[in-house]
């Protein structure tokens, strides 16, 4: 066991609010959302940055974001689109040395409590939110899509 | 054939620097690139939204966003790093209605000539920049990478 913390949070020994899981990738609550909602979703083999990271399992982890952008237009996020972003490398902001993605639900016209989000980034009601995105993802489900 | 910007790129009915293309994918310089090799990954199949996007065609982008972003470490460009961007939605700054990942080359130090990007979004040299990623993919290849 490395000390990586997102390589902690997949083996179970550090806290997070998981979203979604299977064997390759898992996907938590960023502790400190710009949005309601913000969602990491990464590789559980560590990766340092896209030069380490699996093709195969890079196509993984955007599947998982992709759902996860449609999971939060649904349930009770109900919002109108997302941001997903990888920062690879510090040059590029990456602040985990672990890839992850970033998925970020937005709204029309939050554009100044998303601009407030980057500046506090401050956590609520990790538990209610998680219940609102396992919700999109059930929906998702019931809707028979992929 | 739609008045999509992207589809008619596409179909080689609109001008664009492609720099990758295969069955089912397409890549491209924006024409108002935020750093140099700022490149625009697109489904060549028609999709709005994420929503609409097939998931094995959304591995696919994502696929080539991953090897770009690899490229430009390599060959002419020489970057520390590259965000890898999809706006989803109106919402969240999507501004042309087909889907695109944008791979965005940094450098360490960048953080003002990529604030000053953002502003100004002026094409540099696309014939070379180009040229430059193509030959970050020829390395890759080379490396015998996937
Ligand atoms: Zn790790
Ligand atoms: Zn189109």
């Amino acid at each position: 066991m490395n000390d990586c913390v997102f390589c902690l949070i997949v083996a179970g020994a550090a806290p997070a609010t998981k979203v979604y899981e299977d064997d390759a990738v898992c996907a938590f609550l960023d502790i400190r959302p710009v949005t309601r909602g913000h969602t990491l979703v990464v590789p559980k083999a560590h990766a340092d940055e896209l030069e380490d990271l699996d093709p195969e399992l890079g196509a993984e982890v955007f599947r998982v974001g992709h759902r996860l952008a449609r999971a939060v237009r649904r349930g009770g996020l109900a919002g109108d689109g997302a941001n997903l972003v990888v920062n690879d490398g510090t040059a590029a902001f990456q602040t985990v040395g672990h890839v992850h993605l970033h998925v970020v639900p937005r709204k029309h016209g939050d554009k100044l409590s998303f601009a407030k989000g980057f500046l506090l980034r401050r956590a609520h009601e990790p538990k209610a939110t998680a219940a609102a995105i396992r919700a999109g993802l059930a929906e998702l489900d019931s809707e028979g899509a992929q």
